[in-house]
Order: structure tokens, then sequence, then C-alpha cells
């Protein structure tokens, strides 16, 4: 299992074939110095992506082979977005290239990073004319050709929208978008590119909360498919960016209801595809304890909150012909009444940082396991 | 649980904060007409998002409200990506809205189709003037206003960047990107916005096998952070977009190895932050069973690959000091040797449509509990 690395091995041509379909030919077509390569797009078709994850350690062990001046230094990833930060005191090899802006005849020297996959981020912040950041845009990609460059990348504020065109006219693609930003990428050698691919999930979470009356925590929503036709729900929610699941649940409780509660474990989880806007949803079903039991109903969210007898809930027609709500009661009953182990979180560091996730699994089993391991 | 709805209840001032603090006056202002709701952004810093998801049902057992002329007939989401589609058999009525344009003076009727919260999605083919889209894209806001749509996507082919800065200007400002287009947002009632936020998660998966032998399927890669260094780790890569995670387990082992296996279970997964991009990510380990066992290595990904001894495998310094490696081993062993039961996916219904997803739970304790469940 590979580190965390953004160099990720792609069959496919570089330019990507739905960009190409959808690109007049002006902008289709590589640059000239570019064309010999245009036979390998019949590849593309059976693309087949290598990006492959695993451990979180950050920076690589030793740097990737230097393709051309600078390389290997920086990695595209986490550090990207926020690119002030990159001037950083971890970064100090990397301030100095920042900002530099030699003025020469119509062409300016654009604000660049090098990455540490033989790549470059060019980081716009300030104003350009579009004709001076096209100008300068040539001239740096074809230094770049020739030093062997591969990936480079454009992160455009909103507010330098003006420079999008000049961009894709120069062979660019729009690899994701942020509410402030948009990020282009481009592939210099005669390759198939081996850049990461954008975010493909959303990730939700439900929570089941039963009190020792056996009553669950119950909401009535003021919108949604369900709005107004007074079935019961669990409460849930969607994972904020940046956000653990465990903390997730007892948020989304909390704000919804008022009742203070602790994560306990993953029952289930839900995986499902074109959940919005193409993407994928992954929907991680939480046993919460609760820890306060007087409800503060969020009026804006919620029509109406209450401790509800579980086979109150149960019986709702709407439950019975759900199969999502179906299992996640039965998983759940399982748990709180029988021998049914979910998966719990444990704090886990990188082998390279001190960077912390957490690593879910049946704590139950393992350590069982364990007792009489000889691993 | 609320259905997956696209009208979501986020408690934020309607410009996204990030955006206000970037956006220079001219572009951070709302319309005049707008400019009474400005007194909300101090809620901003506070935002909490409760887009919830949770059944995947569509379409909505019932139009929301429709506070506008056709609202209530789209739903924005699956649909939306590739809008050709929507005017095809199962959009009649919406096919009508599509296409026209009425020059009037120097005003176009811009391409739109309304959602099914209230909503319009417009979505430009062709190429236009700025000037006219602009002039267009005034009058288009203020017919709406007026008629109380509420969010107002623009759905831009990369072929149409030109049209960006128009649209920024009137206040839109980007939800996110694909390579071929750009997606960009815009709220018109005096109120927070309640659009869904963007997909915030990578999925990766890790695979387990072992053969009869106590063999582990072990691989080195050609690039990443472990290149060169002699490091043997488990087959992963990244789920495509639309896989399922039990398939891309699957896939990535035979593409990399050549071995045939089928998916047994997910037996823990990990959650990380800003793995790339500022992005999060999931990683699912799969315990897999061979169905064949002669490997045809993958050259341009894996440096070697080979049956290698569990005890071998673990002994390796890089495993020893690696928390996410040692645990996986530790489940996996725990798996093949003990009593671990891990996720297993089963196929479930939504309610609403026919479409499938599947629910991973702990299968052997749910079976266990049910023999004696009286639920």
């Amino acid at each position: 299992m590979a580190a965390h690395s953004l160099s990720l091995t792609i069959t496919r041509s570089r330019a990507p074939l739905a960009l190409r379909r959808l690109l007049p030919p002006r902008l289709a077509a590589a640059p000239a110095s570019r064309r010999l390569s245009s036979s390998s797009s019949s590849s593309a078709a059976t693309a087949t992506r290598a990006w492959r994850p695993g451990l979180a350690g950050y920076p690589p062990l030793r740097p990737r082979a230097a393709t051309g001046a600078g390389a290997g230094r920086r990695r595209i990833g986490s550090e990207l977005v926020g690119c002030r930060a990159m001037s950083g005191s971890e970064n100090s090899t990397v301030a100095a290239e920042l900002g530099v802006a030699e003025r020469s005849g119509n062409v300016e020297q654009l604000p660049f990073v090098n990455d540490k996959h033989g790549g470059v981020i060019i980081q716009m912040v300030s104003p350009m004319d579009p004709a001076v950041f096209s100008a300068s845009l040539k001239a740096a990609l074809a230094k770049w050709r020739e030093q062997g460059i591969r990936g480079v990348w454009i992160k455009l504020p909103i507010t330098l929208s003006n420079l999008i065109t000049p961009a894709v006219e120069e062979g660019f693609w729009y690899h994701h978008a942020e509410e402030t930003y948009l990020m282009l990428a481009y592939w210099l050698p005669n390759t198939t590119h081996t850049l990461p691919v954008n975010a493909t999930h959303r990730v939700g979470v439900g929570a089941f909360i039963m009190n020792d009356k056996r009553e669950v925590l119950a909401v009535q929503e003021k919108s949604g498919v369900l709005r107004g036709l007074g079935v019961w729900k669990f409460p849930t929610g969607v994972i904020e960016p940046g956000e653990d699941i465990n903390v997730g649940a007892v948020r989304e409780v909390k704000e919804e209801t008022g009742i203070d509660a602790e994560f306990v474990e993953v029952l289930a989880f839900r995986q499902s595809h074109k959940a919005f806007f193409d993407k994928s949803d992954l929907f991680f079903v939480c046993l919460l304890r609760p820890l306060s039991y007087d409800i503060t109903k969020q009026d804006s969210e919620i029509e109406a909150c209450q401790w509800m007898p579980v086979e109150e809930f149960a019986a709702q027609p709407f439950v019975q012909k759900h199969e999502l709500v179906k299992y996640i009661l039965e998983v759940s009953l399982a748990k709180v009444d029988k021998e049914y182990a979910g998966f719990s979180p444990i704090s886990i560091k990188s082998a390279f940082t001190d960077k912390l996730s957490l690593f879910y699994m049946n704590r139950r089993d393992l350590d069982k396991a364990s007792g009489s391991s000889s691993q």
C-alpha cells in the first residue's frame, strides 16, 4: 500500500476524453509542439486509474526523481489549498519562488511553486492582463516542457475569472472548483497523465439513539421529500468538510434536537451513486448514547422532535416499505439487545508525520482475538 | 431520516463567507435590489449545514411548494450532469423550455430548466456574446426574483469559459467543476441559501488476500512515497467515480497483479482529512478471496508482485512502524484465524425508485441476532 501521493498512473491520453469530445478543434488540439502525441487518444476509452492511497505519510521518504529544475520538492495535495501558507516556515525553499515578477516586455513570470511530483503549481493572486497572462503562460509552458516538468496546475481565485479562457486556450482543463477558486490542470510530457481524480463522495450520517425507556430520538423535517407527510425519521446530516464521522453524528443530533450524545459505533454503512451532481454518497449508521434528554428543537429545519417508542417508530408504513430504514432498525436493535458488533474508532498516527486519523474496526472481535492470538 | 433532496437548510448568509472575503467590493456586494439582506453576514462565521441525506428515494413523493412559474418540476442532482439528456423522453415537459431563444434587442432568453426545489438551472450549450449573456442574465434574474425563484445554477461547458466572468459579476460563485464544465450557483431570496455542499471525500481501498499457504498478495510500486524503498504493500487503489467499493477492490487487484478474486468483507476503514486538495479520504480495508494464483504484473505501475509469507510481510520495518498497516494486518489475521466479523454488503432498494445501493453490515451478528429476535 503506497503512501498518499499525487503521482498517479492513469492509462489515458493526456487530454481527457470527455474534454476532447467537447472542445472545438482550436482548443482540443495540443499546441503545435505536442501534436506528435495525438495518436494516444484511442487509449482514452479504456482509461483505468491507479491512483493508490493508503498510508497517510507525508512528506515522501525521499524525493521522486527530479525531472527538471526544482522538481521533487513539493507535493501537490493537502498543502496546496491555501497557497499563502505555502510560503511559511516549513517551505522556506519554496517561498523565494513566490511573487517573483520580472517584467520582460509583455511577459511576466507567473508565481509558481514546484510540487514533489515533478510538476508546478501556478498560484495567481493578483490581477493580470489576460493577454499578458496568455503570453506568460505560453513562455512558462515552453520552458517547463524543456525542463521535463510533468503536471502543471493553475489555481485561480474567483476574482481572476478573466484568466480562465487564456488557460483553456493553452490546453488546460478544469480539475475542481470550490466557492472561491477554480483549479485547472495540464500535462506536459508526451505520456498519459497521472493527475489525481477529484473528490467523488459526499458523506452522511444517521443517528440511532435510544433512552432507557426504549424510546428513540425521532424528528420530522420541514424540508425534503418527507416534508408534510408526518413521517418520523432518525436525525441525519451531511459531514462538514474536514469533519470526522463520529463528530458529525454528535453535532447533527445536537443541532436538530438539542440532545447531547456520545458516539458509540458505526453499525453499518450504505454506498449509493448519482446522489447529487453525479457524485456518490456514503451514509454511516451511527449508534449514539444520550447524555441529556430534554429536547430543544431546531426550528428552522425540524418540524417536530420527540422521544418515540421504538415499536411505534417501526410501525410507520414508511419504515415498513423502506429497506434502508428497516435495516437501520434491525442492526440498531441487534446492537442494543443482542451481540452485534459495529466498528468503533481509534486514533492512529501516520508513519511519516504526526497527523492523526481515525481507524474504525470491530474492536470487540479484535480484542477477543488478540487475547489468544500468537500474532 | 429524509430522502436525498437538494433542499438544504444552511444557516449562513447567502454569499459564502470565504467568497465575500475574497471578492472586491464590486463583486462581493449583492445587486442593489438585494442589499437589504447584507446584515445577515455575521451569521456566516458560525455556519452550520444541515443538508440531510439518508433514504435514496427519488422523485419526491410530492413536489415542493411551487414558488414560481414552473417550479417544483425537476430536482437538481443526479439528472443534472449531462444536460442534453434532460431533454430526453423522461423530461418532455422540460424540453420545451430548452433552446428557446427569443432575441429581443440585446437580450436573449437563456436556456434553462426548472428544478424541483423552486430553482432554475441555466444550461449553456451554444456560444453567446459575453455582453449579451450579461444582459440576458440580469434580465432573467430580475424576472426570477419577482417570481420567487430560489437557487439559480449555471452549467457552463469549458468551451464557454468566457461567460464565467459575467456570471461572477452578477454575484454567482463556483459550486464545483469537472473536466469539461464549471457549475456556478446563486441564491435569489433574502434568506440563507440552502444549496448542497460539493463532494468532500475520495474513497480508496486496500486488499488483503491470502492463499492457503498463508502467503499474502504483495506489491512494490513504481511511484509514490515508497518508490524504490523495497517495501512490500497490499494492493490499493482509488474508487472510480460511480464504482462500488467491493467492485473497486476486485478491480484494483486484477489490474495490478492479474489475480482474480472475490470480495468478502470490509474489515475496517479509516477516515483522514486534507488528503488531497484539502479534501478528505475514506480508505476501506477489504478482505478478498483469491480465485486464481498466477501473477501477471502490471508493468506501468507495479515494480514487483509476489505471494509473500505473511510473517515476512509483517516483519518489514516499515510495517512495524506504521500503525495503519499494523492494524490492517491485525484485523485481517483476526478474520482469517479467529472470529472477526467485518461488514458485508447486501443490495437494497430505495423506497421511491428501483435504484439499488449496497448496505454493508455485520451480517454474522445480525443473522445470529435475528435467529432469536422478537423484532
